[in-house]
């Protein structure tokens, strides 16, 4: 169990634990780096890490108050993890990388070649990575080249790079990219919409919704921001965007009351940064429709007890941020859009962490 | 806005909420609490309240300290906010009463009876509520005797106390009844489903799965406390009950793998207390399965990572505390299984808070 050249790699990963032994990689204080696939695995040639903003923020501090710098840092975490993942905020970020060698029974074995460019679409923090070395850290895009080897579990999520896109444009839609393909597998045509929150999930499911709800059916959004609501607005997806801040229940519900003639939501996304929205969501949708939460500052409780207490026995999902394809799913939505790849543009000075 | 003597009473309750005026009533610090049920409210005589586990200790707490008995406290409050939520916890509770007045357009019109004895299923955090008197303070069942009038809008969950069955059954019953109802209304015959927890909720599911899947389908339990496990298997309703922590996903995934030859659950049912149990409900899913997370110690972020991370694209949902006629499908199932009902009663002693 504690070593990688046991028989039968793990799918997700525990064959590479080693403190404490066997358990979920994410959790392992250690994992063994040893830079080659097993038979399941692959190993990929790293050209850059994506640092994870409260980690890189963190490092900063350390540099400051230490004096070692956030380049010797991370040397240090990776050294003695086997992963980087930040001792104290717990948080990772992701990795950019060539594809170097292809388990022969890992499920992309055959369709994918060596040389491939690919980012992860998981956190670093269950990782295997060793490093040859570090180069240029950007603090304005938190990005630090490095080169080295990390290794990708049979469920290691990655998506291959588009050539057509660039680079950040394509990191930010693989970010946010479980959101619209949860739109387009859960919208049904004639269904009335409503995003709440136009950052880039937002305008991503404003695509989503529009394609999928057709002529018939229509896609509303809320936003707090007079400028991102306006942004929004031109690209012409809604039938209405609302200058609302989703704090605000009463306000949502009249809003929407009106603009549905009281019918309210079959779907209702949430995809705001702000916590207290639950109850506006819940609002909003319809006794028989269905609010998908992709916020991170969604409180479970919340949630639950608002629905309740409202008596709305609205289906209420957790945004799963998997959905198989979906990081194709966004690039495509991008290459059919070309004002909402335009405004990512805009807004994707930085990738995600 | 601000008076219930105003046109349109709304069936959220917004008109009786005074500090700030028009918002939802939970929110608000003070509410109108006249006890007159307007055209779509209920008026209701109360017998007891039953305070929220956190605000009464908070209460008891307060009464070494200040002296002030927990009696006068709730009187004060009750008094100062016309609704029974304590101030330091945010909490409420819930009430007993008679129905003493149903407004002509509240939709419970025609068929509810004044004098029939309800139970509110919402906090009295929302319950607009005026005391005349408090009598007995039960500390082992943090149960008030009281007596005043309650206002229930026309969106306010209540229950018809049952004459067939303990009131402290049906009490906890309610208490839970949102989970039993999912499973009935998301299980499939032949599905496999896992419920994680044998507590009460657990074990209404297990008898609501039973039903459903019927015997070409398999229930199955997980339970880290042996005495639980062994008070749930005696029941006879599931396939197999593992004596097991859902914190350790790896040997919840082993046991799970075993029980399945691998394929998993259609259905994960989390009602389980303790927190650090998503990722393991989300492995022992199938990947076009479901989890339903009903258990309030649930991480939003931790299930939609945890998914994410495994690549597992399970569908989560949060579980909502109503589906639709849930008490009595609640009581119905305890009238079915003799045996959970005795479970039932001998772990009800003291009603949920």
């Amino acid at each position: 169990m504690t070593s990688p050249h046991s028989s039968a790699p793990h799918p997700f990963g525990l064959h590479r634990s080693l403190e404490p032994p066997g358990v979920l990689p994410q959790i392992a204080r250690r994992l063994d780096a040893t830079p080659r696939a097993l038979a399941n695995e692959i190993a990929v040639s790293v050209r850059a890490l994506s640092i994870d903003s409260a980690s890189f923020r963190q490092l900063r501090e350390a540099e400051t108050a230490t004096g070692e710098s956030v380049r010797d840092q991370i040397a240090r975490i990776v050294r003695e993890r086997g992963k980087m993942q930040n001792p104290v905020t717990g948080s990772g970020g992701m990795l950019l990388g060539e594809v170097a060698q292809v388990g022969p029974e890992h499920p992309a074995a055959g369709g994918l070649k060596p040389g491939t460019p690919i980012a992860t679409l998981v956190s670093l923090t269950l990782t295997p990575l060793r490093l040859d070395a570090i180069g240029a850290v950007h603090a304005a895009t938190e990005r630090v080249e490095a080169t080295g080897t990390a290794i990708l579990f049979a469920r290691t999520l990655f998506a291959r790079l588009p050539d057509d896109l660039p680079e950040d444009v394509a990191l930010a839609a693989f970010d946010v990219a479980g959101a619209p393909a949860a739109v387009l597998r859960d919208a049904k045509p004639g269904d009335t919409v409503l995003i709440i929150g136009t950052g880039k999930a937002g305008l991503l499911c404003l695509a989503a919704a529009r394609e999928r709800v057709g002529e018939l059916g229509r896609v509303l959004a809320v936003e707090p921001g007079a400028a991102a609501a306006e942004r929004a607005s031109r690209l012409g997806l809604a039938d209405a965007i609302f200058t609302l801040d989703a704090r605000d229940p009463v306000a949502m519900l009249d809003a929407i009351e009106a603009a549905t003639n009281g019918r309210l939501a079959d779907l209702v996304v949430n995809v705001a940064n702000a916590s207290g929205t639950e109850s506006a969501s819940v609002l909003c949708a319809r006794d028989d429709g269905a609010v998908l939460f992709f916020g991170m500052a969604t409180s479970f409780s919340a949630a639950a007890l608002g629905a309740e207490g409202l008596a709305k026995p609205t289906r209420l999902a957790i945004g799963n941020g998997f959905v198989p394809g979906h990081d194709r799913t966004a690039l495509d939505l991008l290459r059919r859009h070309a004002p909402v790849a335009r405004a990512f543009a805009e807004l994707s000075g930085r990738a995600g962490g």
